[in-house]
């Protein structure tokens, strides 16, 4: 931590600094400048609480060189997590790039049944689909709610094939994991700390959605929740940030892959249908996620996206998203050589 | 709703696009442009989800001319809510302007008693103090939790000042209800949709907070939820958003609150402690927030902000608040008389 | 300066870093730590270039505490800048409140001086009005250009009244300075370094409006790099940033006026008319700036807006203008008062 | 164009709108719903400058349907446009993918020559190089100006490759275009009309950089100035956007890529040096963009990064960057054969 005075600042205030520092149990260290004076602290061995500093008088600033996460980065633990998601389907590490796919939103047995058949053939391991669906509006559809979890459980049942599906209250979670694989925590609920630290205590996987205006410390720092409450198996999915443009549904950055892979050990996967919001935009996405280096990708399929009752426009036809799944597994064994080769 | 398709769009298409529109049981108009044909919907009596049309080819988008709320638009309730906070103490409409003040986080009993009895006796009618504290990293203070609402509606009993503090899951809805008066929903849970109908079963006022990256429009969708459930006191709060700027801890837009107040029947108020970031800045854009209309502020102030457990750094000194308070109130005074004499 | 070293950099490293910092003739100052070792820079008189820093292996984060201006730093120029307009008319330090006025674009003769007669009757001492005008289309009316730099001059010959107008070119800077009493430059030249350059050589005060989506240190940069040419007449005018919401054009952060107050020593005014775009809310932030202690406003007002060639919505009718000018001088002159009082 | 009306909008307000518009020689037709009127416009040829509309009493929105440019738009140009930089390269269309590589700036003769040898070896075409540098701060490296662009005349005539730098000014516009192949407009010039209007008018090729905060639509409304004063070879290029992220130096959507290629018909290409501001994202960035369908990429590259006078963090070692043309050239044969198979 290093503690910025003020150019007007007096002895005494910076002496007020230094002895709050040390009633911390901490050093520390000034470093004298033509400007002005700054404070460095030493000694601690984690995110330190600047509580007892902030607001004495005669700080301009206050930087934190230690990051608000400790078991989610890399420096602690540098080899890559693989979380195991059932049977024999893994991600992260060396694990083969992983496909989800499915409706936005739970709409009937027979389509979520039809989607699963569809993808499982296809050899895609885990099925998408809202039951709780976070809305704008409250008229618009709010999902089949507790039924749409009990049909996924179904399709689970039927055809072997492991299920996802977004929790948005901590009363939900432990009944949500008894009957699915993977616990999805949405974007909107990032920082909805309670439901953080349920997910902490289950023995599922949780894929954790990058906030709408979450910066990677602060996404990072909310996987922290979850770990610290018992639970490693943490999958950071980014979906997009909010920003000026509306162009698209949201701005996608996929830079945030690699840059977040060299800050954290936790495997990241990439939804391009939010990310965009546009089918025509989707494809090339998913593809470019692979390149980037991303674990997975999350994908929108719907039988009949024309009706779709939530996310229309975002999702791909069973023929689009076979033609893209085709291309993906290209890519990925393309990449392979690469890395290989160069 | 206006449909306006691709300059390439052929006429079945079009066709198409209306068949949708008269099985939702509205009726299509066509609007032939030089360049490219839009078609009009007439005959709906509030929000459309547009879910049966996206995704039909040669759409190349989608406008929504009716809002994604009802119950909160002034359109259908011309006349300003007015809300019964408790006792003689109202908010809303030609009601004096209401100041809530008191510290972040809820901290010791004898801390939020001194803050009460002190902002007590200076006529400010409710008190705030967290007991659920949002906070980005699982290291840092948490709050008190349901020991600081039992501290808080101790001190209420006490003094018989009336008690604010915010609620993050739906579970703790009801305890918190029955022991204080006013409950929050914060930015980080505007679109915590489940913690949004909980607060909207209960017979207590709900003060809701701006998300970080919520559009007006969003925000008050988030109170479309409350009403629809069936409580109509909600006091919605503007507190910054997030953007590229840095130098402040938000960005405060105070022009939100005149154009929210035409938008809406609902109460508006101002939190310049969290817009802000910065004690130096809190004064200035509290009185400014009178000055645009806000119906109310909520301010940060603590016994002792140099060692306050959170956001001291914007909580105001005792000595601070009590000229603060002053000046507001001759301004209160003063913005009267202008609107008689101009 | 800091640098910021990564967990896993190297002693050799860290040496590399130290001597890359004593060949440009400063101190390094290590300051180790549980986690990572920082290194602190000493000697430096003002802004120092981390290009020979940049890019060394080890590194994480280099943090400059000092800032990339100087001039305009109210740390070495501590009392306010008064910059005189023209005539008797000054802004900055205590000089009263001042109004500029007068429509987006010059559109005739006609217009512009009927304009400058109404406001010149109030009292209003500076005229604004665009001849070249910055249009997203190029199928937008274009401004009159040196045509309307003219009819300007014209009117400040007729009226007496002093005369605003932005400069797009380096080219014009000489000429319209001779025709103008002050040159603006506006928010998406504000990083036209050539341009700033160029009025940084001329005898008049400029106001320099901050960049659409400029950070308020990039502004001040800005600004200093026309004081660093020879003229220290410079004006900073506030009038929005652009973010995610899109209800008002821009959003208006009324706290970026105390907030820089404290940083520099000039003169800060405000423009309600584009922070906003829409006329039913310039009254009220153009009130509210004078709250929060800005030294004028820039607000436009037409004759006619409704047949306005640019910016009708956002331009008041005379009778509002008229009447929001009562209600300025009200507050200007409370504002005294309750600084006095408490 | 569509105009919405108020809810509580009068009918002769709603005439009044109908009558502005038929004198405008459009056609008004009347759009009666539920809750308010909408009333769309037919007849138009392009875009129609609203401001004889705005401000009519009882007007809530005025939507464009069609947009703010038409020369740049595909829907009157479907086919690719190709342009010729020079000699037998060209980029567009079916062309292969350019890559243009250099330093940030020009700092010596040796410096560049020695990367104009290096890139000309391994087979790139075009050369970049700044000689007027936009710099936030006037106490960074300017640049050396004129001397740039001459020494990057001479490694012209050296070594035969193309060159592109940027200018700033409109009074350079035509001795560098004397002297070089390509004329780059940067992010901070983006709406600096003037020069826009210049560089329209040089039979040189241009590339248009997107502004930090502009979203597509006036990104391409900027090009829609280039092409409208004569000149058509203009490629875009993005560059990151500015958002709340600071992780990264800009936020690099790429999804805009292939958007653009559908809303124009203009080449794309992409700069992952700026985007991420990291040397380590930019190869997989770089990569990630021929995947999504860009043109080309421009990428700095630098003989001693370490050293660079300007953005050295983001400049690539020459050994970095000759892996990562094999892995482009690899990429770009593997995309042709995925775009034949599937």
């Amino acid at each position: 931590m290093l503690i910025v005075m003020h150019h007007w600042a007096a002895d005494k205030e910076i002496e007020k600094v230094k002895r709050a520092i040390s009633a911390m149990g901490l050093k520390p260290v000034a470093i004298p400048g033509a400007e002005r004076t700054a404070i460095g602290v030493i000694g601690n061995q984690g995110w330190v609480d600047d509580a007892p500093l902030r607001g004495i008088k005669g700080i301009l600033e206050i930087i934190h060189v230690t990051r608000p996460y400790k078991l989610v980065s890399r420096d602690f633990h540098p080899s890559d997590t693989v979380v195991r998601l059932g049977g024999q389907v893994k991600i992260g590490g060396r694990s083969p790039f992983l496909v989800i796919a499915g409706p936005c939103a739970i709409e009937t047995g027979e389509q979520i049944l039809k989607t699963a058949q569809f993808i499982g053939k296809l050899g895609v391991p885990v099925l998408r689909g809202g039951a709780y669906k976070p809305r704008t509006s409250p008229h618009s559809f709010q999902g089949l709610r507790e039924k749409g979890v009990n049909l996924l459980s179904e399709v689970k049942k039927t055809t072997g094939i492991l299920v996802v599906t977004e929790v948005m209250s901590p009363e939900h979670v432990e009944m949500v994991a008894e009957k699915v694989d993977i616990i999805q925590v949405g974007a909107r609920n990032m920082q909805n700390f309670d439901l953080l630290k349920e997910v902490g205590k289950i023995k599922k996987p949780v894929i954790l959605k990058r906030g709408l205006s979450a910066t990677v410390e602060e996404w990072l720092a909310s996987a922290e929740y979850i770990l610290l409450e018992g639970n490693p198996d943490v999958v950071l999915c980014e979906r997009g940030i909010r920003t000026f443009e509306t162009a698209t549904r949201n701005t996608a950055d996929l830079s945030v892959v690699p840059l977040v892979k060299a800050l954290s050990h936790l495997p990241v996967i990439f939804d391009p249908s939010h990310a965009t919001g546009k089918r025509e935009l989707v494809s090339h996405m998913a593809l470019a996620s692979v390149v980037v280096g991303a674990h997975g990708v999350m994908i929108e399929v719907h039988p009949d996206p024309e009706h779709a009752l939530s996310d229309g426009p975002q999702s791909l036809h069973f023929k689009g998203f076979e033609r893209l799944l085709k291309r993906i597994r290209a890519m990925e064994g393309f990449m392979k050589t690469l890395k290989e080769e160069t």
